[in-house]
């Protein structure tokens, strides 16, 4: 057999502001042996999101930095090449902590321990719905949100990966559902495809207008991808007892300094809101409940999603800059190999 | 009997940034003949708090704004001095939203109904560590604080009439408290008075170095009261599963347009944190209870409290503006007059 060389992405610099193409480098080296109880993955299709951003500093958060010279840390879904492990087979479809490479060496245990994904399931669903996207609109939605039945939702970032599936959820829940989104096509999506009652094109639309036209009872949910101006523009429009369920903040994700935060806070003293962040990992323990939940909705065909594929493992910085570009429409994904086994 | 005239205070118009004493105008005008179901109180003290700034914008609220012409809305307590409901007599004691007036014709029903004050209270409790400001303090920090001994908990405004308690409270369920207010002597007051662990002054100290200093493992609960730059720094050091009270905003009740947010709200999505907003109001049905239990703290001495006592109904207006000028220390009252039956 000829040595597999495994070509992969790896952190160089740690980016200030924008991320760029040049904080990551392309390297190449010889696969590993395997040592007892490890699995060689060949990755399929790595997940971009957009809080992977906030790993590349370094700063304390809920997962470490990555390391600058570390292959750049992602989810993924590969196929089993080589097992010295009993729990995994040769032909095996796996998900996991991959990072931005062909070939990764993994074990089980804590985190970044691989799982299978059961046969039937399209290969690409546990990045999307049934990955950590999904499952952030989940209990994000669900847990924090609370929502009942004909209370109006705002969702930002309404036509990507976990917006979508955040703004189905709470119309199966009997609300009604307002998207923000950029663009006509993202929009069009919304209301014709995902089912949302309306949608907001953030790019042209006057947001606080229409939210003012289109919520004239106020916002009992605002579901927040983005932060920023729209942050602000729901705060100033929430009905008494609103939650705001702080789900991301990509607008402000690539700034040097956190721009100044939204004028209107003190409405919630006023109308009793709550404002609350969440990080999915912290769910675990629920993520089979979540994914069986998810798995339904999907194949009874109540929450559609739309994937951005793209190819090649050269275009992995490139992929990930999509998302602050606003390029993707659903979740953004790369494909770098096809699979060979039985999957 | 000679004819009684009231002297009062009316709102004439609306303060664009700072209040001023001259929104507000005096007038006079006889007390007029009670009818069936009317009580005729004669105001002794009159309570003021940072919240009343917002009942002067003529926006939606929590409570209706003051109509221009209006006696200005105040609560208060006083003595029944003539009585044509048959649940109260003459020399009674009560509370209600008497206004900034010397007489006032009150009746049974609704939120502005008084209320009898038990015997052998002391006349101002009601209007402190026993009205709305004590009450606010219990619920916010008790309620949505959800203090768990050995936590953290910093309290800005602290040795204002909300803070004060709220830190006291604290104290009492075993959580180590930071204060912040402005000047030695307030501090001083905290720390050897009220029992907290430290105090910063803001005017003087490094709010961010001291907070780091202070709270090494992070903040557990923030309740804040003044918003703006405060609010941020402590956001900059939340633990994870921070509970941020938003009791008020004291730094921008006066501004002529909201001044923008605190810039480390991110923080709440890393630590899981939940910022939340609250009308004491809402707690109604619950202020027995809490009143029960703030009276026998104050009777065990286990809470400690100021007032800052006024004299003169002439100086009502500038009593008002002592508190965003940062002269009060603990409860703002003015007393307009003496107690003249058993009480």
């Amino acid at each position: 057999m000829t040595e597999r060389i495994n070509r992969k992405w790896c952190l160089v610099s740690r980016p200030v502001g924008m991320v760029q193409e040049s904080n990551f480098e392309p390297r190449e080296e010889p696969v590993p042996a395997l040592t007892d109880g490890q699995i060689l993955v060949r990755t399929l299709y790595v997940s971009f999101d957009p809080a992977m951003r906030g790993w590349l500093d370094d700063r304390p958060s809920y997962l470490p930095p990555v390391g600058l010279g570390d292959v750049m840390r992602a989810g993924g879904v590969g196929e089993v090449v080589e097992s010295r492990n009993p729990d995994f087979a040769v032909g095996d479809v796996v998900q996991g902590l991959f990072g931005w490479q062909e070939w990764a060496v993994v074990e089980s245990g804590g985190m970044r321990a691989p799982s299978k994904v059961p046969a039937g399931v399209p290969l690409t669903l546990p990045l999307s719905v049934l990955g950590t996207t999904g499952l952030t609109a989940y209990f994000g939605l669900l847990d924090l949100g609370e929502p009942k039945e004909g209370e109006t939702v705002v969702v930002s970032g309404a036509a990507g990966a976990t917006g979508s599936v955040a703004g189905q959820i709470a119309k199966l829940k009997g609300c009604r559902v307002i998207g923000i989104a950029g663009g006509p096509e993202k929009c069009r999506w919304l209301t014709e495809s995902a089912g949302f009652d309306a949608a907001i094109d953030y790019k042209r639309d006057d947001v606080g207008a229409k939210l003012s036209e289109l919520c004239p009872k106020g916002i009992d949910i605002y579901f927040d991808n983005v932060g920023g101006e729209i942050l602000d523009a729901c705060l100033a429009r929430i009905a008494d007892r609103a939650r705001v369920v702080l789900c991301g903040g990509i607008s402000s994700y690539n700034e040097k300094e956190q721009p100044p935060g939204p004028r209107n806070l003190l409405n919630l003293i006023i109308h009793r809101g709550r404002m609350e962040g969440f990080i999915v990992i912290d769910y675990l323990p629920r993520f089979g409940e979540a994914v069986g939940e998810l798995g339904r909705w999907v194949s009874e065909g109540k929450i559609v999603y739309q994937e951005d594929v793209q190819e090649g493992i050269e275009n992995a910085p490139a992929t990930f800059l999509r998302l602050f570009q606003g390029k993707n429409v659903g979740k953004q994904l790369l494909k770098i190999a096809e699979p060979q086994g039985g999957a």
